[in-house]
């Protein structure tokens, strides 16, 4: 149960919490790496078929509420992103890396780790056993935007729009998902580049390009 | 990982492959039960809850082809089914039995043992596992309606109607399915009945009946 899996290096995720600014770094990354010439699908989960966005859709809209009519339960929101996990594997992901594209994702595995395991408490070595099962990789770098629990919600406040099932939940469950990435990050060091997401813009896009340019000259 | 679960006396499921006759002897455990004087919860799996029945219906409408644009693979057909019985146990099953009453289910775990497991032949461990995670108990009885493949199949296509993704399945794969139901019964013969759903439909529902009243007065 606990042989490391292996890493597919050009798989690269990026992870962080609620407007850590995931979606802002997803842009620097690409263009990193469209200036290298790599041919990259991008793509982003729970998604990335339509299956998978189906899931997603029912997951963020479904409510954590026990007095609603119906309340989705952890362990079946755990299987549900698994679920769109497998579909985006074996339809997107596998077959890029095939091909040898890159792929470049906002949230995976990680993600799942942070909120489904140290958010809503579900067993770790669950998640390590569908990790093994459904996935079988790691990604060969993993950003990790790194940002205080109050700054990403301000952030995705000023964004505006309606907040979904999980951008609703309380401040101490965000907290635990915070850690859920730090954890994650000091169980396997190699593979993440922590970000200090809480710094400017341009400071916080300077930082990505070194991240990514370091680890393409590390695996050229 | 081998506990044996604890059974729930007042859960009564109903297995077998298509066409083998379940709902028509659901129709009758339910009139033994409510002569009995019993609260009754009918249900059906998957399904049973709105998120479910959701669910449900993305895995009977999914494609299993290779060439189709999305294909439904087989462990994200596994983690759905899961997903649903999650929600299903915890908003209908486990508030039923907590009240004291009845529920009587149109398939249950033994069918994701039989589909998932024997049927597209994912690993039994991981289906034990889910299994003990998510649902943590085993019905009291198990009525197995026990018909033969062909049989089925003909009674399915007489009922009419467009089938479904599972049920546009070959015969080997309702072969592995029928194989699947014979193992989970001999390695817990005491929890099933097996009913010889090849005969005549009274006699069937003399069996069913024969195999309710005498749980009745084993747990009474
Ligand atoms: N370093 C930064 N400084 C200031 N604002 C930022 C910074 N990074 C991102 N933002 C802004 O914060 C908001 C959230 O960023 P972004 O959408 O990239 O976060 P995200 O991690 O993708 O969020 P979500 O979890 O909602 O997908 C955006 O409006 C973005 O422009
Ligand atoms: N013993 C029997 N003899 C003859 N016909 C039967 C018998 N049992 C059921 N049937 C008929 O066969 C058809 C299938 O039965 P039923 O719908 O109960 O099966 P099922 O196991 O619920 O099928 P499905 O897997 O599609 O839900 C129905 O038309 C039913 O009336
Ligand atoms: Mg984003
Ligand atoms: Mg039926």
């Amino acid at each position: 149960m606990n042989d490391v899996l292996p890493r597919r290096a050009r798989l690269i995720t990026l992870e962080g919490g609620e407007g850590a600014g995931k979606s802002t770094a997803l842009a620097t990354v690409r263009d990193c790496l469209q200036a290298d010439g790599a041919n990259l699908v991008v793509s982003r989960e729970p998604g990335g078929t339509p299956l998978a966005e189906q899931l997603r859709a029912m997951v963020l809209h479904a409510s954590r509420q026990d007095d609603a009519d119906e309340r989705l339960h952890p362990s079946a929101e755990l299987l549900m992103v698994f679920a769109a996990r497998a579909q985006h594997v074996a339809e997107v992901i596998e077959p890029a890396l095939a091909r040898g594209d890159w792929v470049l994702c906002d949230r995976f595995t990680d993600s799942s780790f942070a909120y489904q395991g140290a958010g809503r408490g579900l067993d770790m070595a669950w998640l390590a056993d569908l990790e093994r099962r459904v996935v079988g990789f790691l990604p060969g770098l993993t950003l990790w935007l790194d940002v205080p629990v109050a700054l990403g919600r301000a952030r995705v406040q000023r964004r505006g729009g309606v907040p979904d099932a999980i951008e609703r939940e309380q401040d101490d469950f965000f907290e635990r998902v915070h850690g859920g990435f730090a954890a994650r990050m000091a169980a396997d060091p190699q593979r993440f580049a922590r970000i200090d997401a809480s710094l400017p813009l341009a400071q916080m896009v300077e930082q990505v390009q070194r991240a990514v340019t370091s680890y393409l000259q590390q695996v050229a």
